[in-house]
């Protein structure tokens, strides 16, 4: 491993002007006008992947293309070796506004050991360091413990819409024993980070329909239940005054959190006063007997996000309206079903539903809770590889959000995700002047180095 | 008597034909357009009085003109006579949309006995009615046993802006024992009706403030409180299932209805499952121990208008919005206070609002209740005319609305209204095709010249 340690530190100046040639396409993948500079971007990677020595193609979609690379894959060797999968993206978010950028999104700059540039951090600097890595078994004809297969798609950031197609057509090339994605983030340098599970989501709308039409509300009120008062006793009732869920059944599947992921939960820096000036509210609020950094990611929670009904404009109008509607969303934890927890609340809804309004439910679109054990074989050989690179205790994280594409790797691959993000909180990924620390780029290199040694160790 | 009501037969015709004339103004006091013929018809009103003997004046305002008319002073009597006001007004509601007329609005046609046309019942063809009366007083030489000034307005569809201010300036000349009012409506021409109550109104806004920004609902939800759905649990228990209101004190100045009042409110006609159908809801509701007609004239409610939080378009959005916020109004009973009632509204709320959001709460607009007694002197001297003119004994009625301006009589002029409507619930006020019966028009000039002698000998 010394000679692949030493080509990284090596040609640590070339590999950054390389990621600024990368950051200089503006593949913006939602934008029309850039379609020319995503096609050329792909075309790039696939260039970089072959002068590296992978045996790289450009697959076309109905959308942009994926870029498929290859390590070279050993021929004579008897035993099977394990197989990788390496996800990543070459599109990135549109750079407007363009005048809050210090300099331009497109031309990238390193200032004081940081490279500023759109999509320097999300996802160009970190799928370069996978690529990099690579490049440094390669070109010191070290041994790859494993065969690497690169998927780096440009639809991430519009919806990943082709590759879910894609990974089922290709399952078979594709069958891999994990997949390793860096495109989440850790909390600082000091603490480099694994993440093992996601939140799910289920999504949907409450209608309640009263009178045929808004009525006078001096001439009919108290006559005819009135839809927004029903919606408001419909919804308050759903979750308690402290964010627990009231929905019968709605914690059943529940995998309770151990002793060991609440002591890494407990491990990571977290300033209550901080984060309750970040967000802006006169209180801190949450399920009771688990700490704020729990609350977000580790359990399922219940949203209103959006209200409407009868008259919103300036003054008033005396009127009992016709309908009430609320968009909500559900996230979800290991093991929750999206479908089957939205069966129970609609079944709860319909059985507290007043006979004096005709409630219409929508389901919206639904992703799975993601986990994978951090105590399994794959998840500590990951930590290993992180401790190796950064020189510091990794942390174990949960995200509460959802990644999509994560549950589509598990579904159609049978494949578990390693997520070892190499970004900062304070990247500005998706928001003016996004940058990368150049310490993660090259501690991110590192790392993947070593992570193909203890994967295979696994 | 006979005079007066052999002179109204012998002149039907004639009314009718002055009718038309009055309606073929377009006095619609909301559209600058008409504002020549606003005034072109307060003129009218006022040759009109002038022709039957009154002495008139138009009264310029900040907005549209007033009509002052006045029956001859008796001047040598040493006993005081009763002096009473007829509330009117010339102004009328936009006709539009016009397609949906049969007959061009400001070109009145009869057909069948009705009169249609813009204005005919709301209000010209009542106010007429009055003139009418008292023209066959003065010219068959009938003495009149009171005084009557006419105060005919040209805003009130429009608010009545300019009227308060001169009740106020003209206190003394319009100081009165009762203010007569034809702008309601009956049952029907078999139920000619006294309206002796009206409900008052405070409306409010309440606006709950969460974190400083919508956040994502994936990476915050379960440590915020969500503003959304603590507004539902704050609005959702201001009200039971049946629509009582929740407040603490909020009935405590309710004055019951007495046994007279529900005996009156039983002989109303009422038909629960073609209400059901006029108002379009699956199920009536309302208030245990009341009937529909009860409930939505003389018990008090809460209703939401309208709710407003977070992302209302198509699809979801997935947020914990910032704010939320709900347009409630309250309607009042006699003897509620609306000033009292806002006030342990907003105590209640400060009391149950949860520390994790800041709220806000905005007072609106609020009016009195309205109650005048039914079975007092001048009630019971307007049911007698009533009945002498429809020949049907006529029902007492409480309105669910709040009618402003008779509050303002109350206040400024210390005086009662007397609310004898000869409108149906057909006549299309504020719709297209409005109409009026001219059956309700020649007995509501009979009823006029009863109600003076009935109100005098009371």
């Amino acid at each position: 491993m010394q000679g692949v340690i030493d080509y990284l530190s090596k040609n640590e100046a070339r590999f950054v002007s390389e990621l600024c040639d990368y950051v200089r396409f503006p593949s913006v993948s939602a934008q029309p006008q850039h379609r020319s500079d995503v096609q050329a971007c792909a075309k790039w990677v696939v260039q970089q992947s072959q002068e590296i020595g992978l045996e790289a193609r450009l697959c076309p979609t109905a959308g942009h293309p994926i870029v498929i690379a290859k390590t070279p894959r050993a021929k004579t060797k008897g035993q099977r070796r394990p197989h990788f999968l390496v996800y990543g993206h070459y599109d990135v978010q549109p750079a407007e506004p363009l005048d809050l950028w210090k300099s331009p999104p497109f031309e990238p700059q390193v200032r004081k050991g940081v490279l500023y540039g759109r999509g320097a951090s999300d996802n160009k600097g970190q799928n370069l360091a996978h690529l990099k890595a690579v490049e440094a078994y390669l070109k010191t004809g070290t041994e790859l413990p494993c065969d690497l297969t690169f998927v780096i798609e440009g639809e991430e950031e519009v919806g990943s819409t082709s590759l879910t197609s894609f990974l089922r057509t290709h399952r078979a090339e594709l069958a891999c024993d994990a997949v390793v994605i860096s495109d989440t983030g850790m909390p600082s340098l000091k603490h480099p980070a694994l993440t093992y599970g996601l939140r799910g989501i289920t999504a949907f709308e409450v209608t309640l329909h009263g009178p045929s039409r808004d009525l006078h509300s001096g001439l009919f009120g108290g006559t005819v239940d009135n839809p927004a008062m029903a919606l408001c006793q419909l919804l308050g009732q759903l979750r308690d005054k402290k964010g627990r869920v009231t929905v019968p059944g709605f914690y059943d599947e529940v995998q309770p959190l151990s002793a060991y992921e609440r002591k890494q939960f407990a491990r990571l820096p977290f300033k209550a006063r901080d984060y309750q000036k970040l967000v802006g509210v006169p209180e801190l609020f949450g399920e009771r007997g688990f700490t704020p950094l729990e609350q977000r990611a580790a359990r399922p929670t219940l949203e209103i996000n959006g209200l409407t009904s009868g008259y919103q404009g300036e003054g008033s109008k005396t009127i009992v309206p016709s309908w009430a509607r609320a968009k909500i969303t559900v996230r979800l934890v290991p093991n929750q079903d999206p479908e089957r927890v939205m069966a129970r609340i609609r079944q709860h809804l319909e059985k507290v539903c007043p006979p004096t309004v005709r409630m219409e439910i929508d389901a919206g679109h639904g992703a799975e809770p993601y986990v994978v054990s951090p105590t399994g074989p794959q998840a500590q050989a990951a930590l290993r590889a992180l401790k190796l690179a950064f020189g510091h205790e990794p942390v174990l994280v949960r995200e509460g959000g959802s990644i999509p594409i994560v549950n589509e790797f598990k579904k159609i691959l049978k494949a578990d995700a390693l997520m070892v993000g190499l970004g900062l909180p304070d990247d500005n990924a998706h928001s003016p002047n996004e940058k990368f620390d150049l310490a993660c780029f090259t501690n991110g290199q590192l790392m993947c180095a070593h992570l193909w040694q203890e994967l295979s160790k696994a």
